[in-house]
């Protein structure tokens, strides 16, 4: 049984809120967040590919990957870092080139619960219509099977 | 008499939205926008100086500068380029440095009309109550004081 992803989009307003449990240490957590790797391997629904362009985590650095579907096609997706506090949270920016000029700022912050961590990631998006556009492409499916294949992840490594 | 500047921050919503027209053509006003011994030149509140770092104006690229006030006080800025579409549009970040980890999203845009340049700044923030801070710390003084030197810039070159 994995632990539940919870996802909240509350309706007019321009946010997505996830949290999440992982059954690993913080360390372990944020090694999984921040080395390409290590992100090529989880992040993203099953089935998935993930082509590593840049991971560049420190203030100002840029990320950027490809995704290939089962089906061959490929979805570009990057942005950038801000305040990055090691094991404890960072601030990045992200844009689905298929959208350009859309981009969302995300907090993520880690935080130790005896062996777990707990995930909190707070989304905002320029435009309601902006959140919403992210949830209707299936964002909840891609985040919460993403969380499982990370759980795979830590108990393989 | 310099044309007015419009500051909307609707109660409860994590969003400023400024409106402002330049009297000068849109070419002009974008130069000054990204080239950083211009923008040193009008950016923030009349008596400020602004002391450089660096500003890369490319997607993925960063800013950072240091606003020195008139009693000597230093407070940086920094932040980085998303989607900069030359005399179009650009999205970039925001973070004050006296505020770590607070970071908001921008994106401006340059529409000409007849001579003159109507720009507008999206502003989405992370949590409403960074938004009102932002309101609070004289965001309104320093954005219009910086409108009119930029009309005086716009004069003179």
């Amino acid at each position: 049984m994995s632990n539940p992803t919870t996802i909240t989009a509350n309706p007019g307003e321009q946010v997505v809120d996830i949290e999440r449990v992982i059954n690993a240490p913080v360390a372990d957590v944020y090694r999984a967040y921040t080395q390409p790797e290590l992100i090529a391997q989880w992040m993203g629904p099953r089935g998935y590919e993930m082509e590593i362009d840049t991971f560049d985590v420190r203030d100002g650095g840029s990320w950027r990957f490809v995704h290939i579907t089962p089906e061959g096609g490929k979805f570009g997706f990057h942005g950038s870092y801000h305040s990055v506090v090691p094991q404890t949270s960072m601030v990045q920016t992200f844009e689905f080139e298929g959208a350009p000029g859309h981009v969302s700022l995300e907090r993520v912050t880690f935080e130790g619960e005896g062996d777990a961590t707990r995930v909190r990631v707070h989304a905002v998006y320029q435009t309601v219509e902006d959140r919403d556009a992210m949830i209707d492409s299936g964002m909840a499916h891609g985040v919460t099977e993403g969380y499982e294949r990370l759980d795979e992840l830590l108990v393989r490594s």
